[in-house]
């Protein structure tokens, strides 16, 4: 399987389809007062889908098997955390971002408040979707995958890692603390998805050690794209502000390590997340293998 | 057990020992850049931990024995949604209040973005207390106790509730409607808070479904001896500022009621609450009756 491959283009193709109905299905238009709106209008539509992707590709690498309740669920439930984590960035008080994914952000299109209490809804609904009522998946799954996804979201994980930007605005920053920054911001949730994908089909600790070995390095490699995108990509391919960060003085691994060193850093990485896949020996782990081609040659 | 009785003052100062080392402990000042110490501002020194109590007293009701890890976690978690809520609730956005238990608030204290982040953390930080990685808490019940704390914090409880309170500021609101925004907003949490403990101690569905009558009708009670203090008491004595809902024109159970109305509503759902815990025949149900009768006298 490789990017431009038929296979990986069905299998995703497929995927997308179901993520699309589930997260509709799920982010409920009947909450209350226009809570509902705001909340699925930060979800539906938009998005590359990445971490909900990675989490079924890892569960597809291991089990082989039709996407399960718990792996779909899952990979759900990490996109509702980032959803909420772009809806609070956004806000006036953090990045005062107007743009998203080439609509008005939801606070602009909402109001502050609402985009407070859409966000805060989201992150509940991500448990509540790993918690289901109905049987589909077993207690003590149900139990791990809340585990996982806790610690990711929180002051350890995402939450820990928007802290730490936030107090460096216009300050140096070392490339340790900068990786640390990041391992946390974006690297924490992308790699819960692989792990949360992983434990759905039940992974064991050796593999679950070898898939947070890739996902670190994409998570990584994520990161620094992301920072060249900023320097090299108009507003309207990024469907955000871009250049945002070199005029906030923000640190990112292009002002540390200069454009060709970025870019030299990404293929580094790259290759550290396709030999933790050697090394695994899954079952099917194409997607996985596309999904990190993909990180590293993004171009938005 | 009654309110000036030794017995409960015994038990819930030592409840409220070890909430405060538990949450001490549990609030991590590691949490990077700041955040440690807004999410610590946020929670420890303050409030009447009515919903840890609630959820102890429930746990005490069932087992009789001494609290066990489940229910002192599940008390710590429904105290850090309680208090993210207030955190958020009191940003400019929101209410924009700046004086919260006769402190600054955490925006006034910390900023803005550092409130905000604070709140979220405190949210993810709830579902990592439910899901202990050491086996002190049986996976099965970490998962029921997830379940239902998401239910109660999203957008069916207290997310929910804030939506309509939002909507509504300076509208018209019937009684009815003036409820379910209020079982929504504070009572899903009272209510949770019972629950929890319930669930911590092993109750059967019979039993479950009594407490929630009993949660219930306290939850209502609370929300309208609010009201009531709002008109009654002085910034001084409720340690947040007094009259602000008659001066946002929202609407409240005084304004629909009447105050004399006002009083005896709590007085009726006093009688049902302690009705409901007549039925549920209780190993040891006084620190319930003892919150009951604290939530409707209370003054502030």
């Amino acid at each position: 399987m490789n990017s431009s491959d038929g296979a990986f283009r069905d299998w995703s193709a497929r995927c997308l389809e179901q993520l699309e109905a589930a997260l509709s299905e799920w982010v409920p238009l009947s909450a209350p007062a226009g809570l509902g709106q705001a909340m699925r209008y930060a979800v539906l539509d938009g998005g590359k889908r990445l971490r909900p992707l990675l989490c079924l590709a890892a569960a597809r690498a291991l089990s082989g098997a039709p996407t399960s309740s718990a792996a779909l669920r899952s990979a759900c439930a990490v996109e509702l955390i980032h959803a909420y984590s772009l809806v609070h960035d956004d806000m006036p008080c953090m990045d005062n971002d107007v743009l998203r994914r080439g609509k008005p952000t939801v606070h602009v299109a909402f109001g502050e408040a609402q985009a407070l209490l859409a966000g805060d809804a989201l992150q509940a609904l991500a448990f509540e979707l790993l918690t289901p009522e109905d049987g589909s998946v077993a207690l003590p799954v149900q139990a791990l995958l809340c585990q996982a996804l806790a610690r990711a979201a929180g002051h350890q994980g995402m939450a820990g890692g928007q802290a730490i930007d936030l107090a460096h605005v216009g300050l140096a920053m070392g490339e340790a603390a900068l990786r640390d920054m990041h391992k946390r911001k974006t690297g924490a949730m992308l790699e819960v998805s692989v792990h949360m994908g992983a434990l759905s089909a039940g992974a064991d600790s050796h593999t679950l050690v070898l898939l947070q070995r890739y996902a670190q390095a994409i998570g990584l490699a994520f990161q620094v794209v992301d920072d060249i995108l900023d320097v090299t990509a108009d507003s309207a391919t990024l469907g955000k502000t871009a250049g945002k960060d070199q005029a906030n003085d923000k640190p990112t691994f292009v002002s540390l390590l200069g454009l060709d060193g970025a870019k030299a850093q990404t293929q580094v990485l790259w290759q550290e997340a396709l030999q933790a896949l050697d090394q695994a020996q899954l079952r099917d782990d194409g997607a996985l293998r596309v999904l990190a081609q993909r990180v590293v040659q993004r171009d938005h």
